[in-house]
């Protein structure tokens, strides 16, 4: 068999699996959801050991890398929950989302369906297998999982469990299909699959997501990366704001939505930097703040030009001080990704001008970056954040794995 | 300047018009476009004078396309009041989108935001040069128009107008950006300037569809072609039937959304296909059937293998006698092109199925698929109807050219 023929027969394999997906009751789904949670913590043995073979395998890896790759009881444990919270969350398909009656009768709404066959490629974490496709299975999405390489025993291995255990529930084959030849030419051509394939989820660095937009045929939903600033006005509540730009750098400084620069006001500037930054470099931030920030602090370290608009993700950051909110827009709209943008304020005026105006997938008001997540804007789950401007934006749950068809109840309608 | 330098300086010009236009209230949008309206109307012959250099240069083109290319008085009128309907539409940018409440305190719901820059690659006809660039405005989208090299003159008169009576009113030049430059190496770049241009809506045949879908590195919204069914059950109303079936068919056969093959419940076929194809006939419907069919009305011609999926876009039927509608879904499945799908019956269990099965842009229950159509469903206006799965399937109007970005209302949240 060739690489073209492999991959053709994977994707087409999908695609038959989400025809009938695409009509399963959710019960069956729910159960089938349930069973796969109940099979992963049952073959914990099993995952531990495809997991080990991947480690052992992985020799130059970082720290963190490594970490990433690592499956441990409690990991697994928390897999499995995570199946089934999706199991607990209401089915998206099959709702009608508005109804109107048109002036010659009829009536026109949209029915969310499932999108079809979903492509996900990422880099190594194997939590990422469960959860993609526990999401595209409870939206009644064929998906076909291409992940890392240094991860692909513990990925097979998951997807063997839960494939079993879905099989038994009434899940139909090739529902949740596997990538498991590493050859790097077979993404390459499983991004020509428009055939078989709906929409690629690309999940990882910049190396590919520039190869993935290059490569598809497909529609790609980018989750690229987060330059997030949080802007200090100079109305804010300056208590409040020192607890959102810790909460914001700090809590976890790796994801995409951590705050990366901090833009301040020069009125409140004095005030609020120097307490601010003596609890950063007691939590271990290395400061780099532009010239006004260094006659305020003088023990923070210059920031040099590409150090706006820099992804961190670390325990690194750029301060700003601005001489008004123009100004923080005009240094948002030049440096950053249009991912999750903040200000801290008490004035409504500027709040409502700074939400309008900002270009980015999620705007706050007097909160942290940090909660742009579906979780914590209610979709209950989610499948990564949207970079890209259409389809979904943001975080992306459920809903956002379906497509509204129009549904049109007529009594005998014509085109006049 | 290279073609690359053209096609940068023209996808950056746009780009910078994005951000001005973003923020544009909606009365200076409105204003803009009734002012464009009236100077396409007072520049008639400026207009018709540019379509004469375009029609005599164009030697090699059908009846049908020529027609297509034309412009007249009328033409113009019906253009000009496009303009003024869009005007008069409501303007969808910054209209919030549910908002909730989360167990934290924060509120999160969606504002509705432009796009950005918008690429709108077609063929021949000059009206969509008006239609599209109306609808982005209108949006707060900027837009690239490349049109056929047939119609330059007459898009650029087009534009030249707009842009100029637009700049008075206070849209920011580049707002409507024209590729002047016939050479085909162009749009290749163009599919190329993902950092410019945010969606790329393809209007056009097959070899256009496949051609920006191999190319470009920007999301595409693609308006492929319909093979339309209407499926009549053994429980439909008879004369509705006949009077939607011959609607679907004739009304405008060279339409996406005109009827392609008609599938007959054969518990009916004897009563219902006599009289139907003597209408058809005498409407100059060449009928192509399956072999019961062509038993019941011997004068058929037998239909081939292909004839089945064909869009045929002219007054040419497919009829197949099918022995339920199980049979009719399969066929719709195998052949369809999942654009509109139309069951006529009176059972309400078997309309419930067909509407939820049926994997369509539209699926109609006793209505012409003719009805599949931005006006018709109330949406205003339309840029076209999608048949892509993702963001926008079906009908799109105004809304579907803008992207919800979500909006955070915190009192001090932070992530735990």
């Amino acid at each position: 068999m060739t690489l073209m023929e492999y991959v053709i027969q994977k994707a087409s394999h999908a695609k038959e699996a989400a025809r009938k997906l695409a009509l399963l009751p959710t019960d069956v789904k729910n159960s089938a959801l349930l069973a796969m949670a109940d099979a992963l913590e049952r073959q914990e043995a099993e995952l531990l050991k495809a997991n080990t073979i991947d480690l052992n395998a992985a020799t130059g890896l970082s720290a963190a890398a490594r970490d990433r790759l690592t499956l441990n009881p409690k990991r697994i444990k928390e897999t499995a929950a995570g199946l089934r919270e999706v199991a607990a969350l209401p089915d998206p398909v099959g709702q009608i989302v508005g109804m109107t009656r048109r002036p010659n009768g009829m009536q026109v709404g949209k029915m969310r369906m499932p999108i079809g066959v979903i492509g996900i490629i990422y880099e190594s974490r194997p939590n990422v297998t469960a959860d993609a496709a526990s999401l595209c299975l409870k939206s009644g999405n064929a998906v076909v999982l291409r992940g890392g390489s240094e991860a692909i025993q513990s990925n097979a291995a998951i997807v063997r469990i839960m494939t079993e255990a879905g099989g038994k529930a009434g899940i139909p084959d090739g529902a949740i299909t596997f990538i498991d030849n590493p050859d790097r030419q077979v993404s390459t051509l499983l991004l020509k699959q428009d055939k078989y394939i709906d929409l690629i989820i690309p999940r990882g660095g910049e190396g590919l997501m520039e190869f993935v937009t290059r490569e598809s045929r497909i529609p790609v939903i980018k989750h690229d990366k987060g330059v997030c600033h949080t802007y200090v006005d100079a109305s804010a509540n300056l208590e409040m704001a020192k607890a959102i730009c810790f909460n914001a750098k700090v809590q976890r400084p790796g994801t995409c939505n951590a705050m990366e620069t901090l833009l301040v006001h020069e009125a409140i500037a004095y005030s609020f930097l120097p307490p601010l930054i003596a609890q950063y470099q007691q939590a271990g931030v290395e400061v780099r703040g532009c010239p006004r920030t260094q006659i305020i602090v003088p023990s923070v370290k210059p920031a040099e030009e590409p150090d706006w608009g820099t992804e961190f993700l670390d325990l690194v950051l750029a301060v700003r001080v601005v001489k008004d909110m123009n100004q923080a827009m005009e240094h948002i709209a030049t440096y950053g990704s249009q991912h999750s943008e903040a200000i801290i304020t008490q004035d409504d005026s500027r709040a409502l001008r700074f939400l309008r105006e900002v270009d980015a997938a999620a705007v706050f008001v007097n909160a942290s970056t940090r909660l742009h997540d579906g979780y914590q804007f209610g979709l209950g789950a989610e499948i990564g954040i949207s970079t890209t401007r259409i389809h979904a934006r943001g975080a992306m749950g459920l809903e956002e794995l379906t497509t509204p068809k129009f549904v049109v109840l007529g009594t005998g309608q014509l085109r006049e």
